[in-house]
């Protein structure tokens, strides 16, 4: 029942804070004899990694992840897979007003709230660096499911969306923001250079889909799919909203603009696995997938980290200001990419297991 | 690690189908000594209950709830409480034609995709009628937090809003929409008169408003609080998106606007505990209340059985058409509201127990 | 994390008083497809039921089962079964004195403790009427592992132990000791006979042996077999010990002759399975399965409930004297057996469960 | 559900095999503002050192403890603790033999026969190097329960038991053998050092009492908190026998003779607790502790590694024999003192936060 863990059969647990020596995190539950080493996780890491452009934390993190355990002669034993990740560039300097006052935006005083003091460095275990370790495991979960594809980016920045009809996923890769469309990235540059310069901050919404699910993982009634991505989405920092297929607006359609017609599969199988004709429902009924694409629409709020003074109070109660220092994302959700293909990816291999529990 | 159980120390599991002899559901944790009987549970089943109106489903169940264990002379003694409801009004010969193929927008295809068959009646577990156990058991909660009031109503039908400058919360109990805006119960009515005469459905958004909750409830990482409401929230039938705060909306705002600046409180006791003087956050930060008004806001779908016939397949496959008779919500958001108020006050309550077990 | 729960994939969750309306089981995590209704679990209650002879208790009841849930067209749907059992025979006057004062041996004074009251109507919740459940549940878990055959049967009670060369495990349902050795029976008789005329009660020894679980299930390092088996034996009521093999024995044996050698099967299969040609291990190692037979050892106290006065406190902490009215049984071990198999059925069928999803 | 985790709300779990580069524990839900450094772990690991004695495995491990994380100014801050051990002395050399065969009394085969290969350097994950985690662990285990003293000793021997009338707690830490009775000590070491010599082993019994523990802690009826103690000590390697108070010994008492009788504390505080005037019950009815001291006993086998071939076979199922080469404890059972305080230390501490959160 720990808090710091995620997941039923396939667990993670992750653990450290910005400031400390290092952080980590503990896979439990992967399947054995799946090949991997590092290489199978660092990819991800550098997709995460702050410093690589101008629009993201000038923090210069290498991110080296080192496998710890778990593995024997480039396999998973089955047994409890050790990640750890040290930090390296650490100012803590730049975190001395932190202490004295709460940071509007942050946890600061809600962790003072709960735990009577906090490690004040660079936010301690409310940093967004913890994502790093989700990253990490999700990177393992991806070798449980090499059936599935996952892929998320970046849907709109600021207010600004993309045009959906421009839509390519080559193009994810070729820009600091992930996103997918040529012609937004120019646009999505002023935007964040804009508010950089400002001393201010941005929100984004990221999309992930992932094919390749078959039908039936998942499981009523408290461990729909959908209720476990929506926790996994809404616990990364920042984030305030979560959709599965239409969310939102799927409360503006009817009962038959809504639905997810069926027909015969053209190669129908032994099982008459039909073919929808839409998917409305975000590749998932009643908590479990229905083999279509699984998909989830995530909002992130403006990085709370800014350079403008805002009001606030210390520790003892006396109104102060305070702007934060340091170096920081000016949007968050841009990093918030490879975190949420990881969260799909945890998500997805524990119900894999938990289906063939149950079911296999 | 039962996939029908929800909550930490705060546990509840719920059993039972929509056609067979009950429903119910086990209480696991509720502290001991705290003054119970059916008649603090029951108030919030009738707010539930069917049959009420015409604008929802004309199935008649009394849904008369009795206490099996877990009270003795009128207080909880700390171990399970049993709840069960008995199903009265079930014409299972209504859903003969659900057998023999799968309706769109319903979990029937999932269900036999991962089961390899199922309890067609009335949708048997995935029958939204599983939600009067979570109402009964969030009854049981409210006991747990009593310094909490809980607020849930319907702010959107068919994509009609109401106008927040009406807002009048006492008209909540007024109307058979959980309207707080009497200019818009008109309104709604015609829209979903509208639908249940055309056969069709409507969607619906509910928000939710905590107050009371202390700071420090919560937890990092994988326990936030945000996180296990939108666990909550996303499982219940229906729903498709969750928002804390000012969620998707806060993805347009910048750095400055999303704030939440604090302010000595006018009268600060001896814990300095500040005022703020906005909630963007919705009442949480790192996971954790900050004392501010927990608020979250509930896309529901349109009811998936509708009257008009649609596209689909049957058990062996092949292409045929299916409308859903039985008697059903043109609208399960509005009976999604006392859902949404037991499911709010189950994951507060746990999270209390939760932060005295660790912090008390 | 619900504290009347057990299991992982497999769990269950009971409820219920001795003296309240009813008393109940929810098994979540059973496969679908099993034949199953409720002449599956009813003889298992049988074996436990009191009143069958006047060496148990004689309390009289039906102990029928009814199935509420998770069944259809007669067979497990994959979601929870609810089961329920009515108490009938209650007599709630024989207990007034246990309300005033504490009954040492029993668990009044610690539940009072604990929660700041209790129910006394026969132990309430702490009472052994609560194994009934177990029992139950357990007839659920042994559909799911139909290739596990298990035997349990008493070999000491009152010091007095069977001669294992008279071991017939044909003779174990012709006596109401569960005794696998005729010529103890007797000897029994009297000894249970003088504790039940002398008001006084005896202990008993239970042995358990599971055969046809193959190699592999279990779990390092916190999810053994053997760890799991302890919790399960040691949270019956009245068990005060267990072993696995040879237990407290095998702390008196030598490396040498506490081995378990192996030598190639006559008959081996592709997987050149060996066979082991001693068993002190009690066919785990390394909380993992060896394909051996499963044994454990369970001690039983003497029933605490004796007509003999004895000193103890009131709860206003006055010096008093106490014997316990009411029916009891002489020597709890007897009917103890029963609930030993339905604990070793539902620790195999989740570890079982358990091994198909990391490893299946 | 993380088969490598142990507790609810104090919950700690451990990686690493023992010829990897470092083993650890993560404790999460350990309370905040406990003083802490390594300087409160390190003496329970130098206990458990191996090395220190020629009655010992000369393998030689520093056992330098690392905190990585959940401490900030000297104390825990309510989040994750990371505890990092390098392995030092690893001689990977020593261990071919075990590559190709099954080491009979050892988990070599169940792993292979669960997860297809295993990591067969040192018994890799199974090894008893692990134990140093759970030591670690159970050192901030002991901050959360300052009010609870522990002290285990071993009480027998390769069949040789202490005088219970030499008992003399002070002696236990005067001796290799953590030995109460210091008559036993120079039998023991001719015990101990003739199986050495002889390249056989010994078993032992170890006996733990933890005085200090308030009434009220644990939890019917599957959270009891004999039914966790015993898994938590199952779990142990080479352990297969648990008895709590008097154990098997219990089941040969008449009800009289196994009761604890209660009278009047002569200081009586205002809830008249009570003062027990026997402790056959080991300070636990009905799973909760009672104010007692909470006692247990643990029957450890010999060490399974011994230098006198055993018949077995071979990966591929050919016979062979097979000795093991290595550093090993002629009796393991001696080293699992500290093992057997730190899961007693983990076990309270768990059911202190458990009992606050639900009836705090």
């Amino acid at each position: 029942m720990s808090v710091n863990s995620f997941g039923r059969l396939f667990r993670f647990t992750t653990w450290g804070e910005s400031h400390g020596p290092a952080i980590g995190a503990v896979v439990d539950g992967c399947p054995p004899g799946l090949a991997i080493d590092e290489s199978a996780i660092q990819p991800f890491l550098d997709a995460r990694r702050p410093g690589q452009s101008k629009f993201t934390t000038q923090r210069q993190e290498p991110d080296q992840v080192r496998i710890l355990s778990g593995v024997f002669d480039g396999k998973t034993t089955g047994t409890p897979i050790s990640l750890m990740i040290e930090n390296v560039d650490q100012r803590s300097k730049d975190y001395s007003d932190v202490a004295r006052a709460y940071r509007p935006g942050h946890a600061d005083y809600a962790y003072d709230a709960k735990y009577g003091f906090r490690d004040y460095r660079g936010g301690g275990r409310s940093s967004a660096r913890e994502t790093a370790s989700r990253v990490a495991a999700g990177a393992v979960a991806r070798l449980v499911i090499p059936e599935v594809k996952i892929c998320a980016y970046v849907s709109e920045i600021g207010g600004d969306m993309i045009d959906p009809g421009n839509f390519d996923e080559a193009e994810i890769a070729n820009n600091p923001f992930f996103c997918p469309d040529v012609a937004a990235v120019a646009r999505w540059e002023k935007i964040i250079d804009d508010a950089r310069k400002a001393g201010s901050s941005v929100g984004a919404v990221v999309e992930c889909s992932a094919s390749g699910v078959p039908a039936g993982w998942g499981a009523p009634l408290y461990g729909k799919l959908d209720a476990d991505l929506a926790a996994a989405m809404m616990g990364i920092n920042a984030v305030k909203g979560v959709e599965i297929g239409d969310g939102f607006a799927a409360a503006r359609l009817t009962g038959e603009t809504n639905a997810d017609p069926m027909r015969p599969a053209k190669e129908t199988g032994p099982d008459g696995a039909p073919e929808f004709t839409a998917n409305h429902a975000g590749g998932i009924a009643g908590g479990i997938s229905t083999g279509q694409p699984v998909t989830c629409r995530v909002a992130f709020k403006p990085t709370s980290s800014i350079l403008t003074p805002q009001p606030t109070v210390t520790r003892e109660g006396q109104a102060t200001e305070l702007f934060t220092k340091g170096r920081h994302d000016p949007c968050v959700g841009i990093r918030g990419v490879p975190v949420v293909e990881a969260m799909m990816a945890l998500v997805l291999a524990d119900h894999k297991l938990l289906h063939r529990g149950q079911c296999g």
